[in-house]
């Protein structure tokens, strides 16, 4: 599996269940959520922009694409959880299996992030990325290609405690594909 | 990691949050329990008859471990979640990370067991179980030596869909520890 495989396998329209373990205070938080990924161009120009924002040469660039996505959390209802980003892959030179992963809105926090990617033999795509006050790790890994999880880490700045763990069920809306 | 390193890492009073999704249903069920692990002898009892059951060597296991466990689900209040297994690994000749896990009570199944257990290069444990009517998947990882992640699925027979997945953290209870 090499990043263009993986983004190609994920376009779609998802119906994610999410659980969050918020670990210091043993809380639980259930969100559901529809996500959308949808294809770009490394000629579009928010994906020309979001390379320039970060110094890195735009030919380098390979399979952007936009995520968007809206969910109701049962923490607060009257929470508007709606939104999108523009996620660009930088491979290594010789290894689309691992590279940059430039991103225009972060998990973490809210500016724009650069992760480092790694996809394993088995097919799990895994993402750290580091914030100023926080790090996240992310896990993704398809169980059929109609079905993928997800597992999501925000650990402390020095990456040795977690502070909030997730996990997501995200199924393919076959009905809902633009 | 093999197999004794990650039984003994597993070894304490662990605090576990555990959310289960119900793809079908979109439904979430919210798990809080205290797991127990607790190492035995393979000069034990009912590890010396597990084995005998399933017509292996006893001489063959090692790291044997006793599971207990006590929670309350958000689903039914009413319902004991309470019990305890045996488990037993007998791992391959020359390869302790792969191997047969035994257990005297499956998760999926209330019957004895045996898994098919693989210690990946990142350390994750896989442990795949077929049932009569379904077949389970285990993947647990350390984040650090107090904090452990399992998610687990229940298929359908034949491998090809997930019918419910689940997601647990597990944080080290350092104070209860026996």
């Amino acid at each position: 599996m090499d990043i263009n495989e993986f983004v190609q396998l994920s376009l779609g329209t998802w119906r994610s269940q999410r659980s969050a373990h918020h670990l210091a205070f043993g809380h639980f938080e259930e969100v559901t959520s529809n996500i959308e990924i949808e294809a770009l161009s490394i000629d579009d120009a928010p994906v020309i922009e979001l390379c320039k924002i970060n110094q890195i040469d735009p030919q380098l660039a390979t399979s952007p694409f936009k995520m968007s996505w809206s969910g109701e959390s049962d923490w607060d209802e009257e929470e508007t959880m709606a939104g999108s980003t523009i996620l660009v892959p930088i491979p290594e030179e010789n290894n689309l299996a691992k590279g940059r992963l430039l991103r225009e809105q972060g998990y973490a926090e809210t500016i724009p992030s650069v992760g480092e990617y790694q996809i394993g033999e088995d097919g799990t795509f895994l993402l750290v990325t580091k914030y100023d006050r926080a790090a996240a790790e992310e896990k993704i890994w398809f169980a059929t290609p109609n079905l993928r999880f997800r597992v999501s880490l925000i650990k402390t700045s020095n990456g040795s405690g977690v502070t909030t763990a997730s996990f997501s069920s995200e199924i393919r809306s076959l009905k809902n594909s633009k």
